[in-house]
């Protein structure tokens, strides 16, 4: 963990360090994922089943290889511990209203010189969700990708996954049954992501690809974009806390230590402006360090990356947030919104005291999905309109014309382009 | 050109190449690229200097060879032929007009537990705009790629294009004005994208990269994917008229053309449900070639990548048309909104005889960026949304987080997350 004083010379140079660490690794894997994307492209099958048995030694060969049917899904889904089973309905209808609020209106009007002009929203035909295996398999997070996708009316749902030696984790299951998945492929890596841009004998291709997965997954992603859609590329995960001495030190210990326990990489950032505040969150982390059972992963992040900035008033922490724009802002301040007012580049906001970043994580409803590595500055989270497009439409009657169409053919001209030009003029005349 | 019939045999095979080709080069510039990105990351303006006077004959030495000033933007608007200049204004007006009804709501309220939740969204600081030098510099461009930027509220609009030999373009500069762009760099090609993505001493990097390209430029802006929000890959251009006989051929040879000019990879289908129309329509193109200065250009398009399909009835077009999911569709029969009603995929859709596409490229209002290349199947034309970004927020009130608190704490625990569940069991305790 580091300690910057913003009052202290050299402030500003060691702050500027931090933010421009992504925290992402330049070991470019970019070659073998386009080896690999090129394999699955030309030779579909063939290729998923060479490389799911050198990765994760698991055989394709029958349907129930490939495939997951939906009636062991629901199956994983009625055997759950039911209070477990609560919870995770809760989470699934709690986002599920949330993102129902995104659908976009369409438009439709007619303007002054009587032309119709709009935009019609629809949603993608199909999407392809990829489920991490092993670690950072997150019911959760699965519900998290999937519910906006069926939100916005996508008919096909297509989850791939890597199940190491044949293991696949029952909770995920569940929850792809609440959510309403239709397929599910044993397939993972770079690999599954190539199967569902292209296509293969077995899996057809989707529009969109979302969801989490490791450097080869978010690679792969990144090479595909434009060949289908993609939800971001994403980094490592963080979480900054704004919170003055009034905190309870184990409660702001705890928000760190739950972004530090997800990855080495993660980062967590506490700014404050009393100092003796910052040493007894320091103390209350290195605490609970000792009986976290993530302890392992969240003291690699906090020794590495974690760091404790001072500023002289709580409000200057802002104009610092906005230039770490990060995932996760916690607001632990009695009047929050005067902060929040002034914030600009922020993935999701926690505002007050009782507003642990983790709620957001399962089930306050907003998507967990969001823009990691400063990305905040011109990207968001996860929402349904990742899973919709809008097609604009124009109605010229022939008055309408009569009144823009001179000016179109003046543009035409100037431009050189008689052709525009005369796809006008022939309709006036 | 090509002719197909729907009823013969051998056309699912001959229409579903058509839909596959693309039309996009896979000769790849992407290495070129990569050495170029990085050259101008680590030696910044040095590199922008010699490739400029590589590629530009273009030599940056004092202020006036890197920038225009914004005076002389004004001269050059000042300067137009009147009638012109009124255009430009009336194209400006109500591009701007359509875009500001694309403002989107912020949302905050307050669930049934007591939760208070929404999103807000916020303007990029910084935005980029890539205009090409030379035979597609084009002033409409310029406007539909600057006002929605300006509209969604970015501070500082930079533009880049490349001056060959010195030149530029005085129509561009005029749009320029119109459109309130911040500051105008001389530089072009992928050198000037990697500038506008990384910084460099004189260039201060943006936050969001949009506008159309040659091959190295559009691979520059796919490579910055994820440093910088990009606006999307576009291809060559494309038309899909959908047209009965009760037509002029002449306006609608005019339309396939007004987009084979653009360039010789662009691509004009016609889909009809009259043999003698169709016949009729080829004639006129042939006519029309005769006489239009454009028609090298066009001549190579259409008899490259020209399309006529037969079918037996015109409703059969939507769902051809909905495979190429095509850039531009027109909808030239009596009553379109039938054929729009079953429509899915398009990037922007032209309603009626009275609807040539020149006027969504100059002036009805909606964005003439749209996407290419099928890409209508999971992708939007540029709008405001590209340069904003949403933040989500949470507040939990003490009773709230009662509520739903312990939901959270047991989804935690079953993904192993213990300092997640902590976060939230301290404070309901």
């Amino acid at each position: 963990m580091r300690f910057l004083d913003a009052s202290e010379d050299g402030f500003e140079r060691a702050f500027e360090r931090v933010v421009r660490d992504r925290r992402e690794s330049d070991t470019s894997v970019a070659r073998d994922v386009t080896t690999m994307l090129n394999e699955v492209r030309q030779r579909g099958d063939d290729a998923l089943v060479e490389y799911t048995m050198r990765f994760d030694e698991h055989r394709l060969t029958d349907e129930a290889d490939w495939r997951v049917d939906l009636a062991t899904c629901e199956g994983a889904y009625a055997e759950l511990d039911p209070e477990l089973r609560e919870a995770l309905d809760l989470a699934a209808a709690r986002i599920r209203a949330f993102h129902e609020g995104q659908l976009p209106a369409d438009r439709d009007y007619t303007d002054e010189v009587g032309m119709r002009l709009g935009s019609r929203w629809r949603a993608v035909e199909a999407a392809g969700l990829y489920v991490p295996g092993g670690r950072a398999a997150y019911p959760s997070s699965l519900l998290m990708n999937a519910i906006p996708a069926k939100v916005a009316g996508v008919e096909r749902l297509v989850v791939t996954t890597p199940t190491p030696k044949g293991e696949i984790n029952s909770l995920v299951l569940a929850a792809a049954h609440i959510a309403g998945v239709d397929e599910i492929w044993r397939v993972g890596g770079a690999q599954a992501v190539g199967a569902m841009a292209y296509g293969t004998g077995r899996i057809a291709k989707v529009d969109v690809i979302a969801g989490p997965g490791n450097a080869w997954v978010a690679e792969a992603k990144r090479q595909l974009y434009g060949v289908v859609g993609i939800d971001m590329v994403a980094g490592p995960s963080e979480i900054l806390v704004i919170a003055d001495a009034d905190n309870d030190p184990e409660w702001i210990a705890a928000d760190l230590l739950s972004q530090a326990e997800h990855d080495p990489t993660s980062q967590s950032i506490l700014i404050t402006d009393d100092k003796g505040f910052a040493r007894m969150v320091e103390d209350a982390v290195d605490l609970q360090l000792m009986n976290l059972p993530t302890a392992k992963t969240a003291r690699t992040s906090w020794d590495t990356h974690g760091l404790i900035v001072m500023v002289d008033r709580i409000e200057d922490a802002v104009p610092l947030a906005d230039r770490l724009a990060a995932e996760h802002v916690e607001l632990a301040v009695a009047d929050p919104q005067v902060l929040f007012d002034r914030l600009r580049h922020a993935g999701s906001v926690f505002l007050g005291r009782h507003t642990p970043e983790a709620v957001g994580d399962y089930l306050a409803g907003p998507n967990h999905v969001l823009p990691t590595g400063r990305r905040a500055r011109f990207a968001s989270g996860l929402s349904v309109l990742d899973f919709l497009k809008r097609t604009s439409f124009i109605a010229a009657s022939e008055s309408a014309l009569a009144a823009i169409g001179p000016a179109a053919i003046r543009l035409a001209e100037a431009e050189g382009l008689p052709a525009h030009a005369k796809s006008v003029s022939l309709r006036l005349s």
